[in-house]
């Protein structure tokens, strides 16, 4: 192979030919594949293991954090959970196929809108090597090939995930080129994928912001965008402040380090008090650190629960995502100024308003223009499997094709099939 | 205002602004501002009028072509039909707050996905004034904010077109921003309206090949493209004859002009002969020039009525867009043939296969990856109003959010709201 411009650009031609012949596939066909993937993780186990103890060794030489090397250890019982979460995907409904809507025209004419695969996904993560099945698996599951372009923290894993991935598909009569993974770590690999629009038809960064920044300044195919989450929630003063208590705490501490824990929560003022006394004393206790805007850092500093937890907050706080035990916390005079403070501050990912008010929580729930708006419940609900769709590639806090949880069916496109009779246009 | 980059962000900014009140409105103060809208275009008449024959005058001067000059100029009749056109979409159904699904979890979690305005659509064109007021009305209708950058040529006439249209919404009392134009020519201005994804959530190029590649190598925002149509038909041993070439002769003679038109037809070898015999001599009736390949040159020149509109094709005329009297003919051994013809030389708008066998269609409508794909009917039905949809900002030739005629729907997108009583993720 020549240079990498040219290992890319084959890639793509194999990934185009694949895509084909996944597109004249059955469901069945496909489901079948999805077994003998999760039969050949199993069977590569050895590989994968040894492949994931150089990436191990060589991640503690770089100095990754112990949270870091944690996500990229894999072990046999996290194979075993890797290989069953594909076989998962298998029991799911196909979207592929369906027919979305049928109509006659006047004329005769039958127009039908059918579900198809996209056809090549480009999908270009960070770290954690299981995204390499993970991803994969709902590709295929939809009909798409799919070419990987994973972390160099994680090359050997990926490449000997990928390559078992593949043997499954062979064994199972659908061609290997399925799936893909780009075996180099040079960043100009990621730049080839964004110039490839004629064998990439979508293109799904998955990491950190400079990622997504590059990939979307430089592709020329459409991209879904997997930013992370700055989610607010807004305490009405019509709130119960009980439920307020126990929503607060889940989406701040269940798991902080997630996209759609919140990171602002936002007061009214009539019940700042009462909130700080009961919530603040409990995140304070639950270990939260509580950046507090003037007002609120003033209530906290007479409640002895809440005032060593409690510091000012600095302007920045409150576009932060922090992804820990911190919280920024802010006093506002009703509905419209929340919502102002989202508009301005939030990332459109998932909102939520705490309220006995129906009519206030309908404004919220229609005004707000974020993925996924909530009303009295815990942010922690944006996710495919919570949402009930079985699986998830990422959420997407693009607004165009796929908006919040990413599954199988926003893997799909559709295309019209029209039947005629020898219809001409008059 | 200090720059070209200051004055379109303001434009963005106030754009952002609009759509935010845009969400807000109803069905019927939004169909308010259509029928003020087509008001304010007939009470603008004598100044639109007056600036289109300022550009028709500078058209003249820049040695425009006569159908260049045609689709520039406006009339009385031509403004009227305008207002009309615009009119005619207060009354076309609202996709806006639809409830495209609804289910609740087991945890009494209410999750309903709800279709929304996208917000802020950017739309870049050439030429035809009127397509001002019919991108303009479409995303009105369906509560997005719209910013226009329309071509040189009908600059003029586009200011007058775009003021009218923003005095009409005020009258209804709906944000005049809703609908701005940049008035300048300056080419600067896309690059500058490419890079403001903070205010434009989708970007809609309408024009040649070199305005939709600098929208796509420059946008960071998602971009539907209306590429134009190498649109193929597929004449099948099995097909009607007689009804090939009234498919054939309407696909390519009733408007050639336009992106559904026909510009290869594959004829199966069995029929060639008499295919040629009859809608080649049809073809070259209606004054079609046809380009063949060798096989049905060596037949075309046994035919006198055939021959004398007859060339030799060369290559590049199977990846030509003619839209003119000109048809490129090639013999094929099969459908498997046919399908790779496509797949090599079409544009992926509209394919058809013309046969009496039905397996043959199936596979066909199945296996061929295009917008629209067609059995025993002309190409030329790919248009929002032939679909039933009642109008369209064009055919999108990509894959994501919008495939095929883009119509009112595809000018939304969904979120999701959450309704509870207290749940949390455990």
């Amino acid at each position: 192979m020549s240079g990498l411009k040219e290992l890319v650009l084959e890639y793509g031609k194999r990934a185009r030919g694949a895509a084909r012949q996944l597109a004249r596939s059955s469901t069945q066909q496909r489901n079948g594949g999805v077994e003998a993937m999760a039969d050949a993780i199993l069977a590569a186990e050895v590989d994968i293991l040894e492949a994931n103890g150089l990436d191990v060794a060589a991640g503690k030489e770089k100095g990754l954090s112990s949270a870091m090397l944690d996500r990229l250890t894999l072990t046999s019982k996290r194979v075993h959970a890797m290989a069953q979460g594909v076989r998962e995907v298998a029991a799911l409904p196909d979207p592929v196929g369906e027919v979305m809507r049928h109509w006659t025209r006047p004329n005769g004419l039958q127009i039908s809108k059918v579900r198809v695969p996209i056809g090549v996904v480009g999908i270009i993560y960070e770290s954690r090597p299981n995204v390499t099945s993970d991803a994969a698996v709902l590709c295929l599951k939809t009909g798409n090939a799919t070419i990987l372009r994973g972390g160099s923290e994680s090359i050997r894993s990926n490449i000997a995930i990928a390559s078992a991935l593949s043997k499954g598909l062979a064994a199972a009569g659908l061609p290997a080129e399925s799936i893909q993974l780009v075996p180099v770590t040079e960043r100009e690999a990621v730049s080839h994928l964004c110039a490839m629009d004629k064998y990439l038809d979508v293109i799904v960064p998955r990491g950190g912001k400079g990622l997504i920044e590059t990939v979307v300044s430089q592709a020329r195919m459409p991209v879904i965008k997997h930013y992370d989450g700055i989610c607010i929630l807004y305490v009405d003063a019509a709130a119960d402040l009980a439920m307020a208590r126990e929503i607060v705490l889940n989406a701040k501490c269940q798991r902080p380090g997630v996209c759609n824990a919140v990171e602002t929560v936002l007061v009214h003022k009539d019940v700042l008090r009462d909130f700080m006394a009961d919530t603040g004393a409990a995140l304070a206790g639950r270990g939260v650190e509580l950046r507090c805007d003037e007002e609120t850092y003033a209530v906290a500093s007479t409640l002895p629960e809440v005032s060593p937890k409690s510091v000012q907050a600095r302007p920045e706080d409150f576009d932060t995502e922090f992804l820990d035990l911190v919280l920024a916390l802010k006093v506002v005079g009703g509905l419209e100024e929340a919502q102002e403070h989202i508009e301005s501050h939030g990332s459109r990912h998932s909102d939520g308003i705490i309220t006995a008010d129906p009519l206030l929580a309908e404004r919220f729930l229609q005004e707000v223009d974020s993925a996924t708006v909530y009303w009295n419940a815990s942010t922690r609900f944006t996710d495919g499997g919570e949402f009930g769709f079985g699986a998830e590639i990422g959420i997407s806090t693009d607004k165009l094709h796929a908006r919040g949880p990413m599954a199988l069916e926003e893997l799909t496109t559709y295309k019209y099939q029209l039947r005629g009779t020898g219809q001409i246009r008059t």
